[in-house]
C-alpha cells in the first residue's frame, strides 16, 4: 500500500485528528482563533499524527489516547513554525502568507505561545507521567536547536557532527517521539516504543537532509520558493559543508557566502548552489541520507509483521525518494 | 513580622529555589545559559515562590514538592517578561538591559521558549496530573490575556468589565495558581487550596490596579521609569476608564490619548497624566484596589491560624500600600 492509499485509509482518523485540532485552537477570543485556524487551514503532510497513529498500532489502539498525543505533537509543530516565520522574516509558507506577513510579528509571537500552551492542555489529559517527561524534555531540545541555528547562521567552519546534532535537536527528535508516544499512549511494550523511536529518529534525519538537499537541487517550482533559500538565510547545510571540504570549490565558495552575508540577503545565491551542484557534496550527502534510510527500516526490523509495519517502511521510502 | 522579615525567615528555602531556578536554564548552550541567567540576576520580588512556599505551610511542608511547582511557576513569568519585551520594545527592566536590547528580538523570542520549556520539565517530574491541567490552562489564558492588551491598545472605549478580564488573566490567574499550586502540592485539603486561590487572585487583582495606579501616580525614581509610560504604549488602565467617564475631563483627555496614537509613541503623555491625576479616576480605582485587599484577607477567614496565614495579611497590605 502506498501513500495516498494510507492516507485515504486513515481518512477518518486523521479527519477526527484535525477536528480536535481546530476545535483546540478555538478560543474566545477571535483573532487568536483566525490566526491559528489560518495556520491549520494551510495544511500540512501531518506526517507526526499520522507516525502517532501507525505507532499506536502496535499497541492497544484508541483514537481516545492517540489523539491527546497526535494533536498536540502537530501543534507543537505549528507553534515552532509560526515562532521561525518571525525569526526567519518569511513572508510566505505552503503558498500561503504566514501570521507574521498577514497579521504582524507581535501576533505571531502570541499565536506560537498560546498554540503551544493549547497543546499542553490536551496532553495533560492523559495521565502518563513520563509521556509529558518526554515531551517537555524533546521541547528544550528544539528551542536549543532553534538557538544553534541562528548561532550557526554563516559559520562556514562548522562540523558535521555540529550540523547533525543541530537538526536532530530541530527536526528529527519531535518525528522520533511522535512514534515513541504514539506508542506509549496505546501501552505497548518498551522495547516497541524504543524501536519506534529509533525508527522515527533516524526517519526525522533522512527528512532533514532530504529537504536541505532539495532547498539545493530542487527546481522553484518542485520546492515552492527559489533554490538557495537556506544559504540566502545564512543556513549552511551538509552538502554546502562537504562542498567546502573540496579543494577546487572551497575558495569560490566561501567568497560567494561572504558575498551573500554581506549583502543582508539581498544578494543571489545562484552562484554558490551551482557550486555545490558541481561538487562531490550532493552525493556525499545523498550517501549520508541512504544510510539514515537504512537504519530507519532496520529499527523495524524486531517488530511484529502487521500492517502499519508496512506502512512506516513506505514512509520512510517516501521520505527518502522526494523529487528534485 | 514585616515583610523583609519574612524574607530573611525564608532566606534559605528561597535560596534553594533561586540555585534550582538557576540550575534549570543552564543548558549545553551557552548563548541561552547566559540570556537566561542574565534574566535571573536581575532579580525580582519572587512574589510566586514565596506565595507557594507560604501555601505550603497549610500541608505538608516538603521543599522537595514544593520547589517544583515554585520554580516552574517563576520561570514561566519571567518566560512572559521576555516576550514582553519583545513586544513593548522595552529596552531596559529592573534598570537591566532586556535580552530583546542587550541580545535581540529573535534571541529574546527563543529564551523565552526555552525558558518556558524548561519549566514544564521541572514540573513534569511532580506526578500529579491536575497540577499540570492547571498550569497549563492558566497559560493558555495568560496568552489570551496578552493578546487582549494587544487589541485593546488605544481602545478607549472598553469597558471596564474588558480591563478587569483582562488583568485577571494577564496578572492575577499566575498568582493565584500560585496559591492554590502550593497548597496541592503539599496536599493540603481541597478547601484550603480554594481559599487559597481565592487569596492569590484577590491579590493578583489588587497587585495589578495597585500597578496600574503607580505608573499613573508614582515619581520616575520610585517606579524607575518615566510616569504614563502604559499611556505612551495605548494601554489604557483603570483610573484612565475611569477619568474618561468623566464630562469635564473626557473631550481633552480624549485629543491627548489621540496625539499620543497618531505619534506612535514618541508624544509625551504628561498632560494626559495631569488630566487622569486631577480626575476622580485615581480615588475611584484606589477604591476599587482596597475591595480587592479586603476580599483577599476574606478568603483566608477560613483558614487555619498558623504563622503563614499572618505572612498572607502581610504580603496583601505590602501589595496595597505600594506607595506612589
Amino acid at each position: 500500500m502506498k501513500l495516498l492509499q494510507l492516507y485515504a485509509a486513515m481518512k477518518s482518523d486523521l479527519q477526527a485528528i484535525e477536528d480536535q485540532m481546530a476545535q483546540t485552537v478555538t478560543s474566545d477570543l477571535p483573532i487568536l482563533s483566525e490566526t491559528s485556524l489560518h495556520l491549520l487551514k494551510a495544511g500540512g503532510k501531518r506526517i507526526r499524527p499520522v507516525l502517532v497513529l501507525l505507532a499506536g498500532k502496535f499497541g492497544n489502539y484508541s483514537m481516545e489516547s492517540l489523539k491527546k498525543v497526535a494533536v498536540p505533537l502537530e501543534l507543537i509543530h505549528m507553534a515552532t513554525l509560526v515562532h521561525d516565520d518571525v525569526i526567519d522574516d518569511a513572508e510566505t509558507r505552503r503558498g500561503q502568507l504566514t501570521v507574521k506577513s498577514k497579521w504582524d510579528n507581535r501576533i505571531a509571537m502570541f499565536t506560537g505561545d498560546y498554540i503551544y500552551a493549547k497543546a499542553l492542555t490536551v496532553i495533560t489529559e492523559l495521565d502518563k507521567p513520563r509521556i509529558h517527561q518526554i515531551l517537555s524534555g524533546a521541547i528544550v531540545q528544539m528551542c536549543i536547536g532553534e538557538m544553534e541555528q541562528i548561532r550557526d547562521f554563516f559559520n562556514v567552519d562548522q562540523s558535521i557532527r555540529n550540523y547533525l546534532r543541530r537538526i536532530r535537536r530541530k527536526t528529527a527528535l519531535l518525528i522520533a517521539i511522535s512514534c515513541q508516544l504514539g506508542a506509549m499512549a496505546a501501552d505497548a511494550p518498551a522495547r516497541t516504543s524504543h524501536a519506534l523511536y529509533r525508527f522515527g529518529y533516524n526517519v526525522g534525519m533522512l527528512f532533514q537532509i532530504t529537504d536541505d538537499l532539495l532547498d539545493l537541487c530542487g527546481t522553484e517550482k518542485a520546492i515552492g520558493k527559489p533554490p538557495g533559500s537556506d544559504l540566502r538565510q545564512g543556513n549552511i547545510t551538509l552538502p554546502v559543508l562537504y562542498a567546502l571540504q573540496e579543494d577546487s570549490i572551497r575558495e569560490q565558495l566561501l567568497k560567494e557566502i561572504a558575498l551573500i552575508r554581506e549583502s543582508e540577503g539581498t544578494a543571489n545565491s545562484a552562484v554558490a548552489v551551482k557550486l555545490v551542484r558541481s561538487s562531490r557534496g550532493i552525493k556525499t550527502a545523498e550517501n549520508m541520507a541512504e544510510r539514515y534510510l537504512a537504519k530507519a527500516l532496520k529499527a523495524l526490523d524486531s517488530l511484529p509483521d502487521i500492517p502499519a509495519k508496512r506502512n512506516l517502511t513506505d514512509i520512510a521510502r517516501f521520505v527518502a525518494k522526494r523529487s528534485y
